[in-house]
């Protein structure tokens, strides 16, 4: 990999003024100051108007995502961290390695010189977790007011594994669901950051890059792993109903398999929410031929991060594109897409 | 190339809510009411978490860009256009030919749908008219106040010509230097629709793509090509000194040659600027061997757009890292980089 050593920050003690996003000296301070030092590696120190590199043989992906969450800290993360594994993740659940990831900034004149160096190394510390580059980067200011702190928007490029062979179009009845870890860890946690509400409770956002659970299952089931999708906005329940209404089957889950931390599920009681449509930012559901259940769940099993994985339920035929949850009495609830926004800005 | 014919666009008469940037329903009725009809090709159809592709062979560029220019429209151009053609040009000036672009927005709530619908529909104009599919792509959406209209960052992936054979390295003193076209009419068109101004003239912003051009050199020159930048933000002065910094030489021009319109000038010689640090958004600075003047030249020209393509100056040794303009009456003046920004966000 073309990551080297973190070397010594050099910008220190300035508010972040519009001169930063100019393209002139200021800009050239920062870039030279704070991200090469800081994100270190051959391909942006090369500071051209492109990265380029060879790949290896194979499928690219390539992805983007845009990151405003508020507060930018929250207990288990913050945005610098998100925007790297939120990235990474799409890529992961593509079947994909990551090979190179760009930074666009869009900050908030006067935003402290801090809050930006505590994101920056944030980030290069997300990855050099997953040994990516972040390979190339724009930055602009806004003026005070314009935005909020600080957006951060990342494309990741990959290269798919050639073992995969992803595609809605491959799951039929009878395939089963998986998922790799408890939920609603990352919304509650936002919640409970934002301070709005009277609860106390120690709940960590769960941001986690994916590539080693999901590497772990292309590796271990090859053509028996069919679809991979994280469980971001939206959650499980939105993850689920966009698999079922793409594939045109029923999606039938049994509401105990569902793993819910008991502070998460006590909130969320409190507050009325369904674990199911709170976000998630280190989990995803994936759906295997019902013979490599076993496999599948060891192989994930095996990976620091996914003893919890589990078995959640089935595709099946009737009720296409629905997505229903079983209760351990024997009663039935459709599970819906989330609807609104209970909570704007999440990642 | 994986472009379809746009189809009817649905999505209409509402404003941007923050529903919309939820994941959820709204943001489905986003992305299956706007975007994919707009932007039409397979890549984006499969709404996988990524997109996949198989690459050409060869080096891969890179590059990704942000845009948060006020106003959103301008004469010219708008920042749909803008978003589209200035990541193309970091491919291009990279010797690369695009294969795919991702866009991430960041919508203000309460924007009125026709204005998103007005720069998607501008983005997927000026894609077409490079060929290059807009593959992948998200939305966040955050509270009135904390955008402006909206941002955009799109990223670009391409491919390098094998001919091309780009690095500031590989400049020597005696190469010339080579500039596009007239210089300054982004920045004028921007500071002229801000209407703080009481300038009355018929000012455009130059935005397009430069592929065409680029192509042009790289095909004629091959390895006597040696460095191209687009001039943008800092203007074609910018770009002159991090060409001398980096090449630790002497940029010298003629300030005669500097190809300027009338209403440019005059609105420059009002307003106290030198065009030479206004930005720009459709031309480049390309470093040539000397004895591949003629023929690079002839080879811009021939291209439409590219007919005022001209010699700026060349490189030499002496007070290194600095860049001297030469005045017709024999003067020299140092050519500063831009410091501070007199225009905030103009692309």
């Amino acid at each position: 990999m073309a990551i080297a050593t973190p070397r010594p920050i050099q910008f220190h003690n300035k508010p972040i003024a519009m001169a930063h996003g100019a393209g002139g000296e200021a800009t050239r301070q920062l870039v030279e100051g704070l991200f090469l030092p800081a994100f270190a590696n051959s391909l942006l120190d090369s500071l051209a108007d492109a990265a380029t590199l060879l790949p290896p043989p194979g499928r690219l992906a390539i992805t983007t995502d845009s990151f405003v969450v508020h507060p930018l800290r929250f207990p288990g993360g913050s945005i610098g961290e998100l925007a790297v594994n939120g990235t990474v993740n799409d890529l992961a659940v593509s079947g994909a390695t990551p090979l190179a990831l760009t930074t666009a900034f869009i900050l908030e004149a006067g935003t402290p010189s801090e809050i930006l160096r505590a994101e920056v190394c944030a980030m290069a510390a997300a990855a050099r977790r997953v040994g990516v580059p972040i390979a190339s980067g724009d930055t602009k200011v806004v003026e005070h007011g314009r935005a909020d702190g600080m957006y951060i928007v990342t494309t990741g490029l990959g290269v798919v594994d050639a073992r995969a062979n992803l595609s809605v179009a491959r799951v039929e009845a009878g395939d089963c669901i998986l998922l790799s870890g408890p939920i609603g860890n990352h919304g509650m946690a936002i919640m409970l950051a934002r301070a709005e509400l009277d609860i106390e409770a120690d709940i960590r956002s769960d941001t986690r890059p994916l590539v080693e659970l999901t590497l772990a299952l292309v590796t271990r089931l090859g053509d028996s792993l069919k679809w991979m999708r994280d469980a971001t906005r939206g959650g499980v329940a939105t993850v689920l109903n966009e698999l079922a209404r793409d594939a045109d089957l029923l999606v039938m889950i049994e509401e105990e398999a569902v793993p819910v931390d008991d502070a998460v599920r006590g909130a969320c009681e409190l507050l009325g929410l369904d674990p199911l449509q709170v976000a998630n930012e280190g989990q995803f559901v994936a759906v295997v031929a019902a013979d490599m259940v076993d496999a599948a769940l060891a192989a994930l099993r095996a990976v620091p991060g996914g003893e919890r994985a589990c078995l959640l339920g089935e595709v099946s035929r009737g009720a296409h594109s629905r997505v229903a949850a079983r209760a351990a009495y024997g009663g039935m609830r459709v599970v819906d897409m989330l609807i609104g926004d209970p909570l704007p800005r999440i990642c």
